[in-house]
């Protein structure tokens, strides 16, 4: 099959496909999305080797004696151990000993095939198309800022960058009713927030005053400076990416007016299938631009630039 | 009056009694004690003038016609507006235009009296001594250590630090039947925690394992350091303390393991009084010395010393 492989560089081969275990499936991949972890591990950021990519949608493909045979499917990216205190204690998205699709241990969605314990899957309901379905899992992800914070009723909340993750989490906080103010550097993604209701701002134009949440998915450390500077007291700052180097703390900012830093990784799948199923949520403005596999080396660079939001990787065109 | 005064330099002076507006009493001051936040004012950091303290113990003498003349009280120490949208939200301790007794505004407790407004007001129970009550400020903000977290029910508790606060957050953490280590560096300040059943620990014996909650009370980056290491997955580090200079802070080391890390200051002063009243925490194995205010600034020398616990002003002795 054709994958993308990393070792130290990103390279396009061709590969068998990947074994499946007891109890695992395996799934041909339609698309797969790109995300800004993919672009940190291709700088050797998580030390890992292997077939990138955790975000796709697919169609089962055995084992020929599988319930989910045909079905078309999404899948959660953590392999817990299953034993582990962590486990048992219902914290199995950060077992230690799991495996993560695409990013510890185990060969991702960057490929024709993949293959996931059947535990994993979602059906796709057939309302949703692939392009929607494709954002499951980075949707789920924004659900869960909102499950990190607890505003008070009433509280306005701010996001801090207009990137994927950040317009899909002001969309998620704006179906709370709540009002919701965006801030990033493009105005072409700023757009993307207004059919939700939220209230999009360059950096220099954010209006005075203070927010109960300030959720921070710029990835900059500029971003937190910023979040903790609006923050209210006993607010909450939700940090949803992660970004290169260290920020330098100051602990009263922390300490003087009560504030509330918590971060937020994964979420749960199937809130975000209903939202996608519902059409409450519709991810398909943020494609920036869809990749045949074989082409994939460019649609990293693609993806690399600055403003650009969804790059897609489709896995069987032009080479099926 | 005898007072200690701060302008850029610690001075011992002839002060006349402060005035007392509408609604505040005069009072005569027992006890005072120095906390770590007196020794940051002395270093310039809170740019306050005037005379410091805030922990404090004292009889009300004025106006003659309140109703709790005579009466041995503590104070809460921040004075909010009462007028704007923090203190309209219940938000009054973080009320931007606040005095604080001592800290920012307003004359504090290193004197022979002080005025504050009657709301202030905490009767002490006559079973408590006023070496007991002048405790009650920093006991309110260790119990404010346990509202600023959310363990799970059989975690275990980590606290970094054994000076004065480290300990009374052990011990309170303690008395909620939750298994309590302490980390630090003095051995007699370890043994203060034993009575409660907390488990202390010099750094290099720490036992491996992770910790729901760690409270960080060392006021050095190296005890958020050690507690971001310590913490598990999901858990908590509430920050007690502030240090000088700022901490690298790492973005994964919160976003990955969905670590919260909150700040949390001052408490509330009732149930610290219901702890002293029935001898649940008795904080006077804590004193290192007793100073007359006469010799304030030789206590401030003392206090200053590694490993020494609490110093307190005795107001009125040899001084009378």
């Amino acid at each position: 099959m054709l994958a993308l492989y990393f070792d130290g560089a990103l390279t396009l081969k061709d590969l068998p496909p990947p074994s499946v275990r007891p109890g695992e499936v395996l799934i041909r991949i339609n698309l797969a999305g790109i995300c800004g972890t993919d672009l940190e591990v291709l700088k050797g950021y998580h030390g890992f080797t292997g077939i990138p990519g955790h975000e796709f949608v697919g169609v089962v493909a055995g084992p020929g004696d599988s319930p989910w045979l045909g079905k078309r499917v999404v899948g959660e990216i953590n392999l817990p151990c299953g034993r582990c205190e962590l486990c048992r204690r219902g914290l199995e998205d950060h077992c230690r000993e799991r495996q993560v699709l695409g990013l510890k241990g185990r060969d991702g969605a960057f490929a024709q095939y993949l293959s996931l314990p059947a535990a994993n899957l979602h059906a796709v309901p057939p309302e949703v198309t692939d392009e929607a379905a494709v954002f499951t899992e980075p949707l789920a992800a924004a659900l869960a800022a909102l499950g990190a914070a607890s505003p008070a009723y009433g509280d306005r909340v701010l996001v801090v960058g207009d990137g994927r993750l950040g317009l899909l989490i002001s969309w998620v906080l704006a179906l709370q009713g709540t009002e919701v103010h965006l801030v990033g550097h493009y105005l072409e993604n700023l757009n993307l927030a207004r059919p939700y209701g939220v209230m999009p701002f360059l950096e220099g134009d954010l209006p005075p005053g203070d927010y109960g949440v300030v959720v921070e998915a710029s990835g900059a450390p500029e971003g937190l400076e910023l979040a903790l500077t609006r923050v209210r007291p006993r607010g909450w700052v939700v940090l949803k990416s992660t970004y290169a180097g260290r920020y330098a703390l100051a602990s009263e900012a922390l300490v003087v007016p009560e504030v509330r830093l918590v971060g937020s990784r994964c979420g749960p799948f199937s809130p975000a299938l209903r939202l996608l199923r519902q059409g409450w949520v519709d991810p398909r403005p943020l494609i920036s631009q869809t990749f045949p596999l074989s082409r994939g080396l460019e649609a990293f660079v693609w993806a690399r630039r600055p403003g650009v939001l969804k790059v897609l990787l489709d896995c069987w065109g032009e080479a099926a």
